[in-house]
């Protein structure tokens, strides 16, 4: 079996592995985000001599995931000093002559789930992270969605909840989906982190009543058949069935399929690869990059 | 070349034509749509001895689009007496020994302008139609999105105008983006029809807040190439620019892409095959059923 490298880019450290097709991890280590040239001459060491035979990176973005474009393979506009358009892919390339496969660490994670976890069997899912932001990736007809670029599904819009007096701390826009939902909006509306809010702390039924709008608008809209939420808020297990409920509130009966009527709590579930999850969906690019050539 | 055939099954009236796999239309007609019964003979009379290779059947909904599914092939829980539960594709397989491919009207829509039409050369694109509903399909990576079922994007949910009174018309969500935005709402809220409005008249504007909120969550998810925008509604060129402003206003810089800062007018745009976009939808259905045999 070949042995794969799997990059999990973020924007506070970077988690580098050395893995297997079947998903397994042999190896990982992982360093804080200084640098393109600190961080990278770390990535580059630590893959030296390991053979492997194609790399795969998960990134923090906005990044070029458009093969064929001029800027493929850069991170682009981030606001992270030095990082603004570095050639990620080709500094990579530049060292190991194998198959690259570069995306958002949240379609990694989407295809690492639907390879070897919580959406394994179906050929399209979607992978929700609500951690310091929000957002996500999406398997349609097996394989990851592209377009224009890649998706930016944290940043929707969302009604306000009645009640919430907070305006949310989207940059852009404000109370925004990321705004409203992302961990930070928790602390800056109750005072305190949400890790520290009992579970029957109300502030679960509004970040509920968030996180179930924009499921409705990505199940309108991509008719996945799994859907996986991920990242520090989800970790508060309460909050699945406070969605499950509220989505169906707001469907109303429109969806008339058993997923979403009948087995809701199967169809809307945390990932299956847990805190692998990340640097999984990097394997997971890295052996798509392998089937590729 | 071979012969196709194109059914667009509407719920007011079926159009049946006969065309190429360069998208011309040999031969069409209509009839109103009655008891399966009737209109399916209709269907089967037009077709029989034309030596078509293949079918495709864009059709109103909602159906059950997914191969291998057990209710593939029908229409399902339409409120249209007579049609919920109708096995369409099972009533022309009985008659017709050829490949049959069977979508939502706007997933063959959407087929047909990226074939084509508007999004020719592209590998993704977002049809949307606004007329006495509103719905959507989109192609990613060059092919028609489905999962569950196939989408209903017309039913996102949309903030609302502050200065709209009307509470919307949808009977499952009230005041989605349907039940605020699709030709009757106008009526229903303005008192005349549409049409009978002056394109400077504030409905336009209005009309435009709520497609642009539309196309911000569908950008942010899909990241479409393309977006095309049909239908009676947008047959109001006015609304155009307006729409264009609007989305700008709403996205304020976060997707920094030509496409979207520089050159809008080009992205979102009318169909190409204006009134036959549902025929040639339809066509290139039966394209897609030739090539998969």
């Amino acid at each position: 079996m070949s042995i794969l490298g799997a990059i999990e880019a973020g924007g506070t450290k970077f988690v580098c592995g050395i893995g297997k097709e079947d998903g397994t991890v042999l190896e990982r280590v992982s360093f804080p985000t200084a640098t393109p040239e600190e961080t990278m001459a770390q990535v580059v060491s630590f893959f030296q001599n390991k053979g492997v035979e194609a790399i795969g990176v998960g990134s923090f973005g906005p990044i070029d995931p458009v093969k064929g474009s001029p800027t493929y393979g850069r991170i682009t506009t981030t606001p992270k000093p030095h990082w603004s358009n570095f050639d990620i892919v080709g500094h990579l390339g530049s060292h190991f002559q194998v198959p690259i496969e570069f995306d958002t660490d949240v379609n990694g994670a989407a295809l690492g789930e639907y390879t070897w976890g919580a959406a394994k069997g179906f050929d399209s899912c979607l992978y929700i992270t609500v951690g310091t932001g929000v957002g996500a990736g999406a398997v349609v007809g097996g394989e990851l969605v592209h377009g224009l670029s890649h998706p930016e599904m944290g940043h929707i819009l969302v009604r306000r909840h009645p009640e919430d007096k907070f305006e949310g701390f989207c940059p852009y826009h404000g109370d925004c989906l990321e705004g409203v939902a992302a961990g930070p909006s928790l602390s800056k509306r109750w005072g305190v982190p949400g890790a520290d809010l009992t579970p029957d702390h109300p502030a679960w039924e509004m970040e509920a009543y968030y996180l179930a709008q924009a499921l409705m608008n990505y199940i309108l809209i991509l008719s996945p058949q799994k859907i996986v939420m991920g990242g520090g808020v989800m970790k508060q297990l309460q909050l699945f069935p406070l969605i499950h409920a509220k989505l169906q509130e707001l469907l109303n009966g429109y969806v008339q399929l058993p997923a979403i009527s009948e087995q809701i709590a199967d169809y809307i579930v945390p990932p299956q690869l847990g805190d692998n999850a990340g640097l999984c969906g990097a394997l997971a690019l890295a052996k798509k990059a392998l089937a590729a050539g």
